[in-house]
């Protein structure tokens, strides 16, 4: 085969079949093939798409490229949750525990911040000891111990896909359905899962913009899912402003300590429990989602989830007294309002520059090196629909690095749209 | 700057500023940008094309990215023509040493065969001893002294296009409307000329298969040229059947001493004359085309036309003793006739697939290393239009090798469609 002809093949928009796929991923997974002519594939990709079936073989490319968790001997519904990123997003970190102490075995790898959105992984690590880079056999011994671990991805799970998304990264094919799917699945089917939900974002903080787009990718997903027998629901939330009180890194891990104690913002438990209705009803252990909902109040209420988030940190080396007064640690060296301009209701968050403006405070990278800071992030005190007065503070923002600080700020003016008119916002989507 | 931004912001469709595309260029060129980064790029200008104004900017990039000719200082119009290439298109051949008869000057840097259509160099290099490989100090001597020299590419002109298309070729980014301008205009500018004559090909043996897509080329190549200082006049010619008598490599040696002699065959002799025309009224030597042929007609048959391209043979170290005698040298050693399978018209004739043909019997290459064998070729006794007898000889088919004689062969049936009506066929498009 010639790679040229094959990339020619998808820039003329014809499918590529499962010959062509296995040539072009086993060989630039090996090194047979170079990066330019997988980077101007992906390029091609990106413009003529893939239909089910090409999304199908490259799922399984990725696959087979690693290692697989069979976890089919445990006596429990194993499960994870996926969401496409958003500002605010700490509902892995509450509905692991959650669902865990529900009896499902949650085996989940999550990944670091990404663009204008945070990363799971980094949120954890700021739990002092924190190990989320556990090899394949203590991952699978966590998950059959005591039910959950929370995990990076790993080099031995779809190395080929680690490789082709570095390449992505550097040559503006990220935002491409078919690649974006292949991606997420290889990675979930890896974890040896018989459930999945997905929170699929849109909004303007989204990386999905439109509802058509994601319900396009949603619609992949689902049936990636079914090809390869996991049981894939989606859920649709905006993205249309922050989830939740903060967007950081330590602030989030507090708010996520809240949630699990009964005191967490409603719109962050509604999603929460939105997805964890989904894997219950999954699981057989609530006939519908009123049903599903309330026992995930009892688990809250009871301390049952908030138990089971110790016993995993404690299981992954974390400290598991700094949650006995969390409030001590990570502590800013600097805060700073940002305020309202003028009197009204607000009617829009631009939740993509808020996400950048946290990305500056230190909450995400720019560059796969950078480093973050545990202690920065924000604090939303007005939401879309709120009324506010001049001058009234609407984003406590804080950090340890002023010059950061001022950077961020400097992202806001005429993020948040204030206008004489009542608003409202819709969480969760239809 | 980001290389990666560049890349999503030609992926979206928008034009790249100069700053952009010179540090891309630039940064390929030196080797601080990928590879990879640089086939997306060109990937992604496959899909959303370039402006004028891109064009021009990429055009100027590729030709200061090496050394530039200029032959300010002599009394003659110095021009060149350009091909976009065919099957037997000998033109280059016949056309340079005419209009350096004429009193132009003429610095021509030819190519070699690309995909199924033949290339000027490989045909020159047959006759023995002639040095394609001129340096740059020996090229501008020539076209000083003795008004003319054809050689190839040197890495001193304009290596960022060198480099550039060297990673086209591998990765489906060659037919790029934009991309085929910047790199055809960039290596003529560099040759210091006044003058250009384009002859824009179109039909099932052209790159470029539709009228429309010609006509976009041609538009853009004057426009650049204009840019440029150098006058660039196209001529539309149909690549819907091989030009002249025969394809290959010494067989088209001997059919363009026929030309220059007076004995070429009418097809050629057409596109010759209608390009030269064009220069020679550039040059201000011809008030018409009338008076542009007759001058050529005059300079063939006073002879010194032929003494230019004998004189230019032995200024480029070629054995011209072997013009007088030319059929001894470089005799195939195999021979097959390819036959009419019915009786009709010629109707049509698969131009890729005869050109494929040739590059089976050894006359161009598939890999760029692969050798070519210059007894090889076809003679076309029949053309469209004509009416053939089952059984009567069409094509002539020769080389050295009798396994290719084979492949080539093969590849006939079907290429030449024969039906009961007459038929004709128009060289010179308006």
């Amino acid at each position: 085969m010639i790679p040229a002809e094959i990339i020619q093949h998808k820039r003329d928009g014809k499918a590529l079949t499962a010959d062509e796929l296995r040539f072009f991923i086993r060989g630039y997974t090996d090194g047979t093939l170079p990066d330019y002519q997988m980077s101007a594939l992906l390029m091609a990709i990106f413009f003529k798409g893939m239909d089910l079936r090409e999304i199908s073989v490259l799922t399984e490319l990725m696959l087979t490229s690693g290692e697989s968790m069979d976890f089919s001997h445990l006596n429990a519904y194993v499960a994870d949750k996926h969401s496409t990123g958003g500002v605010g997003d700490k509902v892995s970190i509450i509905l692991g525990p959650l669902l865990a102490a529900a009896g499902l075995a949650i085996p989940m790898i999550s990944g670091r911040g990404l663009g204008h959105t945070g990363g799971t992984l980094d949120k954890l690590e700021t739990i002092p000891g924190f190990r989320t880079g556990l090899s394949l056999d203590e991952f699978r011994q966590a998950v059959e111990t005591i039910g959950i671990a929370m995990i990076g991805q790993t080099a031995d799970i779809c190395p080929a896909d680690k490789k082709i998304y570095a390449l992505r990264d550097v040559t503006g094919t990220v935002q491409s359905i078919p690649l974006i799917c292949g991606s997420i699945m290889s990675k979930k089917i890896a974890e040896g899962i018989q459930g999945l939900v997905l929170d699929i974002k849109t909004g303007n903080g989204a990386f999905m913009k439109t509802a058509e787009q994601a319900r396009e990718l949603a619609d992949h997903l689902v049936r990636i899912g079914q090809d390869f027998g996991v049981k894939t629901d989606p859920v649709f939330t905006s993205m249309n402003q922050p989830l939740g009180r903060f967007a950081g890194l330590w602030c989030e891990m507090l708010e996520s300590f809240d949630c699990l104690c009964g005191y967490g913002p409603a719109d962050t438990m509604e999603v929460t429990y939105t997805l964890g209705s989904k894997l219950l009803f999954q699981a057989g252990l609530a006939a519908d989602e009123a049903e599903a909902i309330e026992l995930q109040q009892k688990l809250i209420t009871d301390g049952s989830a908030y138990a089971k988030f110790r016993e995993m940190i404690h299981n992954q080396a974390g400290d598991v007294t700094i949650l006995d007064d969390p409030t001590t640690l990570h502590q800013p060296a600097c805060r700073q309002d940002f305020t309202a301009p003028v009197s009204g209701y607000i009617q829009a968050m631009n939740t993509y520059r808020i996400g950048l403006a946290t990305v500056s405070l230190g909450c995400g990278r720019l560059k796969i090196n950078d480093s973050v800071d545990p202690t920065a992030g924000m604090e939303f005190l007005r939401k879309i629909g709120d009324e506010v007065s001049e001058g009234q503070v609407l984003i406590h923002c804080f950090n340890s690095d002023s010059g950061k600080l001022q950077e961020a700020l400097s992202l806001l003016p005429g993020a948040i749209t204030i206008g004489p008119e009542p608003a409202s916002h819709q969480l969760i989507l239809k």
